[in-house]
């Protein structure tokens, strides 16, 4: 993954994480790309954040048991109270005796900072910080 | 939910589904919707599914421990291979000594119909079984 | 399920709740079947609820990863600071290309209603609140 | 617990088995019940068992975090294919400093004897076998 | 395992608790062999204890689905602050028709008393409390 | 960690994970250790691996709900048909308003390559490719 650093989150895909049809579940993927995009939302130097919208989620391949799955997150918009974050989600599998990487997932994941009683918060982030990021779009 | 039918799941949010905030957590909250936009999909006599878009995803208020979640979702559009789904999430909880439902998460799901080995699958769907399932518009 | 509303929990069977011989562990459903007891138990106005008792419990028929549980539970006997419940429980599964619904179990639970502290407490639930839900016998 | 031997299954209570008022949840308490009944079912030489009934599951303290619970069980009846096991649960805690261990919970659950496909199968079990078992009524 | 005592704890492996290959996941034996020695650090009049170190642990054997698995532990040292403690697991099945134990694991796993604050405590165990142990090396 | 490479799992640390003190249970720490390991193991072009000995596993700082938690493994000795890997384990957290990074254990485990059967596998590895994966020592 391109300009998207280290990986957020990496877990390797276990049988309890099976749907009915022995594939991993769906929405496993969805509760860890939510996560791995929480945790990019914490560069904007945000305390706490809360979910807000999920769009243009797509699922390109499968995930099997055995796969190493690789979450990369990274802020692309910050507003007064909200974080835009895109998440790319790629697994390490072996087939045929050769390491294959496939892209897995996308997905634009927005938060919101709140304040420990979960009240939206405003965002103080400077422009420099912003930079540091790679955010230029304000 | 009106129009929505009978939830495709209910759940109680219990403390393991929490998040480091000691809410329910978003991710446990995107798989279940994941599920019921599934559930719903098999109503277009389809064998299997799989995930393949998300949109459109909004989350209005948080769950709490002790809510109870209701999942609905109905089939929208049914293509060639893909189904439509919409999702609504609603929790029920006791405030001050009264039950309160509140509007949770919406979502726009879209799986495709897969065989056993998981290739995509043409949909039969009669227009008489789509009217029954309330789509007009085709 | 007759005269028993709406079910209180709604759960697709997933195969991390399967026992070592691959079908859908008892001891998942005796858990839900607490869980929709209890809530069926909230109805009689009271704060919180402890099982006291499990009796009548029947299996009938097995559970299979895939299929749709449901849980029906209403309140059929409100004494001093007891409740008493039934549970019913029906799986809906794709059999042949259609869909099937199976009575799986039958129990009895009986609640204790407690305060905060975990002590038992009084149920104030009038005669008019007992019919509405349906109980005539005390 | 006399005349029990030594327990079938024993546990550390946990933060992630709680409900919602953050004791042990009752359900988490029922399926290590069926667990234990189902173990000491296997004494009577079946290879494979499943639950039919529970009956005077009685729940007389409640199970917190950190406590150790012993789930006891032995066979109690042998019939041509079911076998009705007794249950007693205790839970070890420190209180104020002291070692105390309270009886928690006491079923009486009945399983089938079933073949590799489910279906139900004759026990083979000897008069001398149930002596030896401590079952003298027939 | 003789001088052992009673197993510290004991559960069914399940389905839930495999690796990607099929097998119970050793991690899965591991977490369970570190509440086991901990459990039998408390022999040591503590109050609350953390793991500082494992060593010797080695896996003679795997766990399968199904097994009985028992984790034995004892103290063999108490120092200033901290408890040494030996585990050894064993599992029982079900080979050809006859109940089969064997030996898996064995660990020496090493735990500091702390307070309510994870602060480092003072061990107070004397010569007499040590023989009840069965400790003779000081 | 200098020389480790890209984590091999990272993971945020949830309530589901606490121990009964409301700390990171170790043994669920162990457990990561130990998937973290075998990743590295396969480096060594196996197709599958069991553990067989773990040894000088040392915690030095707890992990607390919402850290992020890093696994570095890499392998150190390749042998006939064992590979000996080292890991270590890092968590990430907000510490009065910074990012802190704690070094939380390190440990050593040993794994052996083995078939499809489970027997014990010989490794072929040649010597460039261990200079590869920097092992110099034979």
């Amino acid at each position: 993954m391109k300009n998207m650093g280290e990986p957020r989150i990496k877990i390797l895909a276990m049988p309890k994480d099976t749907n009915p049809a022995g594939n991993i579940f769906g929405g496993w993927i969805m509760s860890q790309i939510d996560i791995a995009g929480a945790l990019a939302a914490r560069d904007a130097n945000v305390h706490r954040v809360v979910t807000v919208a999920v769009n243009g989620m797509e699922f390109h391949e499968p995930i099997f048991v055995g796969d190493t799955v690789s979450y990369y997150a990274k802020v692309v918009k910050i507003g007064k109270t909200s974080i835009k974050t895109v998440v790319e989600v790629t697994a390490e599998r072996i087939f045929e005796g050769t390491k294959r990487c496939v892209h897995v997932t996308s997905a634009i994941i927005t938060y919101v900072a709140v304040n420990a009683e979960g009240k939206k918060q405003k965002i103080e982030c400077c422009k420099k910080h912003k930079l540091a990021l790679g955010i230029t779009d304000d």
